[in-house]
């Protein structure tokens, strides 16, 4: 699978008063850096919702373990990519690596999912498109989509 | 004008690694409490949403002095009220008060809003209904909107 | 087991684009909520912290199903209990209600934590008071902890 | 002064059901854009609490004006600059640009504040230090500190 990778510097917002990351500041993270992988296949978000008529990748299941904590001023990789691709469901794999130790260890389950065609505000499951499951599972990340 | 009241707790995840809230979150409060303030109206956010045809009501310009910290379990009394009323234009004057004393003053000017009829995206303001103007300056809160 | 009920209203600020709640939302939502169980003690979290110790109860796992959206302006009712209590650490099983259905349904392990003696900055699992245990496990919440 | 210009992306979970940026997360970007200023003294957050036994820059002002909604996937510009000099305060001005037009133009007033020496969880307003004025009052940037 295509691995992507971000370095983020811990801020001050982010951190409670034992000075460390708050945790569900660390989902924030993992949602955005979600988004930064989809972003590799050469489509922004706004390109893919355009092209495919999606509303976005809704999360229906996540899983975290907190290994060490992280604090302010901390500098941490995010590395992030498929584990798995189901139908119209794919679960994302994260890792957040502070100092080449194992900070956090989680994954996000999501839907490719459309507006209903006729439940107001429903959403329905979607095949994932070929060319999208074939550019995040290529590991060199040169495998494209037209936008 | 009518002055609405809302007693709060600071949670755990308001506050930063000094120990005090983290002042973007105060804006959250601010924002929120708005909302509870035109709930007073009788309309829920929805019903006036829906009876109006407005988007909302957009925020441009914001002004809050920070007089005195709050800290995780302190317990915080929001006090919200109109200060000026324009014709599309209105600002709402906020207090958060600590023990008796002034933790926080500011206020919101905001806009009622509607969707722009000719340029999608954007937002056109409209005249603030006068039941509305009528109810929230109704230091009884016994004016009441229907829906 | 006790189980603790919050009615929450759903804010504008807590949802996305697509109107619904923004995930990461809900686990402020749950941090909150374990907050108020344990106040259910009878003790404060100041309270706690001074009587204990602790530095408060870090998470060490989270999961979390999102079986239905919940948008602005809804109404829910969170439900909390711990579900499993270890030595020094413990579960805490969440369910969010919105109109008698199920919007979601997750856990937090956390753990009964104080400053590690030797390590500045590290964190130690510490037995969890007997009285403690007891409170929260007597689901007519009748059984307080002096402070 | 130095002006220290950040890219980023708006977000997703920065944006509310109306589709644009919710007032408060600019907020936490403004904050965040301040540290980055300051780090161009070249010192770290870090290292400037530990140099200077500084408990951070609280807040004691804000004042924003906001000129034009951003939205998923735009890319802004946010240019930051000390506005003026106090003994020991200082305001900062923020600008974020979006597309060569300004967005949004506020500022944050800020305390060099260490703890008080009697006072236990206040804290005192220092006399900031010359050669933080220096670095920062310096458009080049080469004017550095040290460690």
């Amino acid at each position: 699978m295509l691995v992507n990778r971000r370095t983020l510097r811990i801020e001050w917002g982010q951190c409670d008063p034992a000075g460390i990351v708050f945790y569900p500041q660390y989902l924030i993270i993992l949602d955005t850096s979600t988004g930064w992988l989809f972003e590799r296949t050469g489509l922004t978000p706004s390109a893919m919702r355009q092209k495919y008529g999606i509303v976005g990748l809704p999360v229906v299941e996540i899983g975290v373990e907190f290994k060490a904590p992280c604090r302010f001023d901390d500098e941490v990789t995010v590395e992030s990519e498929v584990g798995e691709w189901g139908r119209s469901s794919f679960t994302v794999r994260h890792r957040i690596v502070k100092n080449d130790g194992l900070a956090l260890s989680g994954f996000e389950k999501r839907v490719w999912a459309r507006p209903h065609p006729d439940r107001p505000g429903a959403i329905q499951g979607q095949p994932i498109p070929a060319e999208i499951v074939a550019s995040l599972s290529d590991p060199t990340g040169t495998t494209r989509v037209n936008s």
